[in-house]
């Protein structure tokens, strides 16, 4: 049985020039990853530009990343869809083609009520009949997962087995973990007190284009060295400051350009309605980049 | 030109047992508001399972209501979806398929800046190049639409001719009046207030299982009765009561409910993860709806 | 018995130069809206500067507005206080002086239950045993006050006759209008349509500058004219736009400054932390003030 | 110069049953804390019924404070007031009598902008002429003390040293640390995640009835003992989970019950509107405390 904990990078989709998913490029930032030390991948989820992608993109993210994965860590898989027929249908596919576990944000742009959300899990779980993990995100579903809520769909699914936690509740971690889910942290920013809290691992986007420094932090907590460990957070918060170098919504443009540089091979632009960064701006995040002096150029 | 003016009713999209839309239910619920007054329809919106339907299912909505209210009315049709190709290819089809205007949530989900949102209607107007209502709808979009954010896509979006105003900012109704827009008040309840600040009519769910109610209050507004117009609102608010009846999620099933009574047909239950009503519960809204003895049994 | 209807102006407290309570001044601007028609006054609220005063100041207020309005109109005295024993002697005292009701903030900043509102406004409505206004101001206190909160009000509260609701759930004001409660809507730029819905007055700052405008309001609902009602309304909003000239913060010194002009007698600035205007920001507003033809210059 | 680190409990204020300031349980209550460690004391903060207390009552609370403490730690005494003048006369006076330090809301209630924010600190700051400590409280003041502000404030105030920070952007403690000032952490549920961020200590109520709980955290803190932290913050949070035993808002009654047990004096019920705790509660909290095993029963 798979242990989920460490460094789960959050995987870009990576886009041709014709906006068609870019499949080489995608594997290879998740190799690049893999070779710095990442455990595992959440795929297609909010860094993965999830909500703006076709069923089937998703269906061929999840085939990619099971291949390219393969025995070399574990791929968490984002099903989450408006319907739960759908959600169902591409964690049923997930599990099919070797996803280790899903993922899935709860209904969102309606409300829904507790019952709906656990119901919505239970259909979702049962369908992949993989481990599961809710993505709480309330700054874009507008649904807070609290404990009480957690606490419902605990009792509703059995294929429940942790969360990612990017919501400002903090202190939620303690909560979680004690329910006995396994909690990753959703901020970057919070790897080494999320750990201190019983967190087993941080998923977020920014640790993609640079596991290197995530990964440090993960080897302190091993080594159970504490002063390295907020050393090395304190350093990983230089990439986030880079992320959002041209305001919150940029976060994939930054990403994309970095990364190309990074993997050697263009990553595209992020998909409409999100504004792409004009070249002057992809020039200046990868010199901020290499300034960082995190990694070496590519 | 069309005017766009009265009382708009959000369709529902009725279903099949089997999931699928029941075409004959949703031409007969259109000729019902139609036979009724009704001056023109909200297709695919937030009452109509909006992001809960395929693309391929907007289109046909978009045809049939096209074919059935042809001349009878206008058609404002949802195009609204998580990327700005896919709502900008809804908006083409549904210019190509005879509908009168577009209307379009901003892009959810993900935060934009103002100039993501105005580019988004910009590329989305230019599809159809019909008229183009902004749809307002901030506590399912977690976006609202400030003057500040209207004024930046009125300056954008050359075919803008107005809004559905579903904020709880009922006072900026003045406002975007004053910039010259034909604004619906989204909220059934707010008919007669809306009216009196310059709102052209009202798009919203309820009406359209009671279009009578409305129609009270629109005759009372040309008439300049406003005693009459008060009393009609009073009036109509019965229903909207009606339709929260278990709580603000359920109603979806309680308009199929009572549209199924009223039409002589099954309208089919809404889609997961919406909880459908159960039989009892269904019977209890179709007696309510008769006690409120707004409208004769079917 | 007194009838709690009509236009009623929140008062402002003129402050001297030596940042005391302006005695004089206060009791002009009362007459100066008295003789335009003012059917009553809202005194020491968010207006008056509330919370900034001392007890013993609201007490000198409540002394000074009964006396001056006596027999003319009635006096709704603000009594809202951080603790219930506070609010409950101001209670008392505006009683023992001769307001007409009391009104009352629920308790701030500490976050309370239900119950603990309803027994504060219990205690409170107790020590004055006069007609009590609850003040739904959640901007400034946290706490909206709900349908819900309002019935365990109103089941606790025997004094209880009903409310200032300056909130934007503005669809509210039929449900306290349902519960039989007298509901003065707290926002001018909403006065016609709020009468629309059962409304029975406005109490808001704007109008104690120019009262004029919005005793044609009242004046054509009187007559059942609801055309001039509107355009009367949209002539009022002029007035509020005025009063937020340099930001939202800035109505106190904004509104002094125009009644200073108004009454020939400097009702001074308020007190910090709200920034005064300038002297050029004065001459500002009172030039538009004169512009706006709504009242002749002093 | 004094370092303003460790455990700085919120001090309660004790009342007798007739509603007056208990001086002698106030004592025992600081004198307990320091001979269990504490560092200092946040006193007439949100724990210590702050704005529910007279300014007479707040002069008194910081004579007694800085007798009793003198010499065995530091007194952080709250100076938030509704008024400039009466936070400012109140800092003067807290200087006068031997505070180490004044703390401050920002102004509530009404909204105030960054200059009126800044301008606040900056005269309350001058008053007192001590170290200065921001109190960003905003789920109490409605004011987000963001870094931006905070910046503008430092810019203002020579005084400024640090900030109790009490809101859900736990990440701000870096930002706060990095801009150079000595941030306490204002819950103590996450002391040990916070000094691994770079705060300085904590704040908070709890830590008032359990001061053994929270100095374990701080020696293994010291002792650079992680594991021994984490597990010692695990504890305290037993401690929290018993202040909220019977709502948030009844945190007052708790502390009161389980402190008079504590120091064998009754410190009476909080001041009305907070409900005090009936009889019953009080004996069940003091079971659970000392079935917490934490500290011996009286």
């Amino acid at each position: 049985m798979t242990t989920f904990a460490g460094l789960v990078p959050a995987a870009i989709t990576p886009m041709t020039a014709a906006g068609q998913i870019h499949e080489e490029a995608f594997r290879r930032v998740l190799d690049f990853n893999l070779q710095a030390g990442a455990h595992g991948f959440w795929v297609a989820g909010g860094s993965g530009e999830s909500i703006m992608l076709d069923d089937s993109e998703n269906r061929r993210l999840a085939e990619m990343a099971a291949e390219e994965v393969s025995g070399r860590g574990f791929v968490i898989m984002h099903v989450g869809a408006p319907t739960t027929a759908r959600a169902a249908a591409l964690a049923e596919h997930a599990a099919r083609v070797g996803a280790t576990a899903i993922c899935c944000v709860p209904p969102f742009f309606y409300r829904r009520t507790a019952d709906e959300i656990a119901e919505h899990y239970r259909v979702v779980g049962a369908a992949a009949d993989l481990p599961l993990f809710v993505y709480n995100l309330p700054s874009m579903t507008g649904v807070e997962i609290t404990v009480e809520l957690m606490q419902t769909i605990q009792d509703t699914v059995p294929q429940l087995v942790g969360l990612k936690h990017s919501s400002s509740l903090f202190a939620n971690v303690y909560e979680f973990v004690a329910m006995g889910l396994q909690c990753f942290i959703g901020s970057g920013a919070l790897m080494a007190p999320a750990l201190a809290l019983g967190a087993v691992g941080c998923v977020d986007g920014p640790p993609l284009m640079a596991p290197e420094a995530w990964m440090k932090i993960w080897a302190a907590h091993l080594a159970g060295d504490r002063a390295q460990m907020d050393e090395a957070q304190l350093q990983a918060r230089a990439v986030i400051t880079l992320v959002r170098q041209f305001g919150g919504g940029r976060f994939f443009g930054v990403m994309k350009a970095v990364l190309s540089h990074r993997i050697g091979m263009d990553c595209g632009d992020p998909r409409l309605p999100a504004a792409p960064l004009t070249a002057a701006q992809k020039r200046e995040v990868i010199e901020l980049a290499e300034s960082l002096g995190l990694y070496p150029a590519a």
